[in-house]
């Protein structure tokens, strides 16, 4: 078993060895820019993780990771158009550096390229892996749809939130996984409950980002404190504040998110008073603790060595307890 | 051997016996109604026409029709967003009956859909299916993008034309019958004859569209003519008229692509004319012939009896000899 450094070695390693370009360059030029971005390429490690834990040949997980993370770039180049946003990573987003158009279609290319790469995977295993790879990438659509949803509704309630946020960012995560375990010859059982593990551990990855937007260290976090706040963005920290809420707190949360002029200063410290009075942090660092150790539950019934469930593990705590 | 009217028939059943209906209905409602807005589906036929002629079993080729034609029509959700074309089909576009990100991500699903259907395809046969499947993708898209680069440059000539229509167009119908003849177990070299005969009845296929624009009915057509004209639209037309003319039929092609104010009719009026004096209706009309026999000459190499080659053959004549 490979410690999480070397794995990482191992990703970075069979990034470097891929050419992205090809011919017209309007078309890949993107692609090349968006795969050299400095994304942390946590879902390759995953798939490798996947695959190492099972004591797998490594270098048949190639065409999956490769596949995975194009097919998770090129969601983000289409929310970047979807949502606005001019910066990922500290760069400018391909529609804002290009146009929509190059958006559009560099995305839709680099999505062909995931199903190309995946496709080269061992044959008698391709069904089983096309079949995760393809029911995964229809979850991630139908997470951002909710997620566009939700923008416009005025009805979303926790559970609501959470199964998007399942769609959207958890289920790529149990993906890796999986697809690295069944590579490595895992049986379904085995390779769904590591799926599962990885679910939870998105679901639990993903409230730590809400979480960090407005209680994360501004320096370590990179961005400013409390976007989610001024964009008015239905996170599960306001979901369940709203929900606690009575009297006072219910109104000023409804004040803060109803779009009349609040300075952003003013705005983020008296939603921040209500989240401080909800005990809204620690009721979500809880729900965080939930997830973390539902996943922690499958990881117990995976039959593998205890010292490669400790890596597994380990790695989870790194994704989780980082403070940026 | 089937007809070609009973072949329309299993695809029709086909189709109508599938439901593209999920939840969310925000994301899955413009795929439903992008296919049922009365495409021909000309490309799950070849697949099927590809099946039968080596003399499979048709049933076999239901997930490539439903990947080939979900493919398509992802396509054209994402064109139209990138041509701003309001009408498709005689109907409101998606981006247009909803909005661009709607376009975006429904367009998004139908390819994910299509990967998924294709999956399910013999595993024996599989990653040959997907091979060709994932290629034709990339090619469409790269296709598009020449098409795009060539509306802001003006050194398009007529070999660059002839490789956009090639990657846009005539690609995806060699890949219909390639893999409808894959799946009725044809060998590689055979199946590539068929894909070499779809690639160059594409290209005859499109010439006839640029043509039909010109000098079709307009009853017949179903739209008015003259449109490629009045959009400045390099087609082959225009693009062999600008290399043959000198003097007064140069200068008067240049003035009316130039963007100055020339009234619509008399536009039309001024470059058919050119047309005329240059001969380029049976230019282009030559140039038809050129790739029908070329796609004819790939279809006496294949090594099945005559009275199947004579239903591929006959259903290409079809296919051309539109005035519609």
């Amino acid at each position: 078993m490979h410690s999480i450094g070397e794995l990482r070695t191992i990703v970075n390693r069979t990034f470097d060895a891929v050419s992205f370009s090809h011919e017209p360059a309007e078309l890949y030029d993107p692609v090349v820019y968006t795969m050299n971005l400095g994304g942390k390429r946590i879902r390759p490690l995953l798939v490798l993780l996947g695959c190492d834990l099972f004591e797998g040949n490594l270098e048949h997980a190639t065409p999956a990771m490769l596949a995975i993370e194009l097919f998770h770039n090129f969601t983000l180049v289409h929310d970047d158009i979807m949502d606005l946003a001019p910066i990922r990573r500290g760069k400018e987003t391909v529609y804002k550096k290009w146009n929509s158009n190059i958006a559009i279609l560099s995305g839709d290319t680099m999505f062909a390229m995931a199903c190309e790469y995946i496709s080269g995977s061992d044959p008698m295993i391709l069904p089983a892996l096309l079949k995760v790879f393809t029911q995964t990438a229809r979850n991630v659509c139908e997470g951002q749809q909710l997620d566009m949803n939700f923008e416009s509704s005025d009805k979303v309630d926790l559970a609501d939130y959470l199964e998007m946020i399942r769609l959207k960012t958890a289920v790529l995560l149990g993906c890796g996984l999986e697809l690295g375990s069944m590579i490595a010859g895992a049986s379904p059982a085995e390779s769904r409950k590591l799926y599962s593990f990885g679910e939870n551990i998105g679901l639990a990855f993903q409230l730590q980002d809400d979480l960090l937007d407005a209680f994360g260290d501004e320096k370590k976090f990179g961005k400013e404190i409390g976007g989610d706040i001024l964009t008015h963005k239905k996170t599960f920290l306001f979901l369940k504040a709203l929900e606690l809420a009575t009297g006072k707190e219910k109104s000023e949360l409804e004040l803060c998110f109803s779009g009349k002029p609040v300075p952003p200063a003013e705005k983020i410290r008296r939603v921040m008073t209500v989240y401080e009075t909800l005990k809204i942090k620690e009721i979500t660092q809880k729900e965080i603790e939930k997830y973390f150790s539902l996943a922690t539950g499958f990881s117990r019934e995976i039959k593998i060595p205890a010292d490669r469930k400790k890596i597994l593990e380990e790695f989870a705590m790194e994704l989780l307890h980082r403070d940026y």
